[in-house]
């Protein structure tokens, strides 16, 4: 397990790499604040009329989910020197955050492919468990990134 | 394609119904605002030293773009009755959404399938595309939601 802080190449990952975030404790506030914005619909926004819906009550929009995690990622995941930039993936929410939820999360390298037309980068295959601390899985999301290889130039603009 | 807001329930879908939602424009400000919170990176964050990263000038969080598409499918996409409710699915972004960008969504019903243990519910997969007023695609999802019929009592908490 990658465990500092030390800034990341592609040269530097191997396949099983994991990579453990530190915690965020997710509010009501923060819930209703975000749907407000970004999803609002009732059961993001208003806990008691969330009682009669699909949910049972507040829940968060997945999208939080998914920039809370990416949040988590980026502060204490996985520290690549020129970024995390992902081209897409596959994301599901087994279950809905809720109010009280303390998300972390998980992450293991599937697998790496050099590119063949551009000898600075590779693609990296990471999957990503967002877990409560009971162990809830809240998203699960397999990305496709962008890493670079540690070149004297640095990462050119495309 | 559907373009009143009449609420919608799974036996009022039909594949191939499309559906185009209104227009957001996206500026700088709320570029680094979001990423300050949920993707803290020098590319979302400063315009000047983003220019010396992968994306060559600011660029905004794909979690942004996901999240402003799915308030713009809220509020004038799919008026599904009981919500939208998106249970996952294959996210890309082929291009990073830009300061200046207006963005708008279009999506289509590619596949509805009727639960077979719950009669009151179906899986409706939903194409989306998240584009700018010159056509360039910022963002694909393809979602599958949980789609109520119209029932006496409506949906029930899971």
């Amino acid at each position: 397990m990658h465990s500092d802080r030390t800034p990341l190449y592609l040269d530097d990952l191997t396949v099983g790499d994991t990579f453990i975030t530190g915690e965020r404790a997710v509010t009501a506030e923060e819930i209703v604040s975000f749907a407000a914005d970004y999803d609002p619909q009732v059961f993001h926004l208003d806990a008691e009329a969330a009682k009669e819906t699909f949910f049972g009550g507040l829940a968060a929009s997945g999208w939080h989910t998914a920039a809370i995690t990416m949040g988590l990622l980026v502060r204490s995941g996985l520290p690549l020197a020129d970024g995390l930039i992902g081209a897409g993936g596959d994301l599901s929410w087994p279950t809905a955050t809720r109010p009280g939820d303390t998300l972390h999360v998980e992450s293991v390298i599937e697998s790496i492919v050099p590119s063949r037309s551009r000898p600075d980068r590779g693609i990296v295959t990471l999957r990503s468990e967002t877990k409560t601390s009971d162990g809830e899985i809240r998203q699960l999301f397999t990305v496709k990134m962008v890493v670079f290889r540690l070149t004297p130039k640095g990462p050119q603009p495309v």
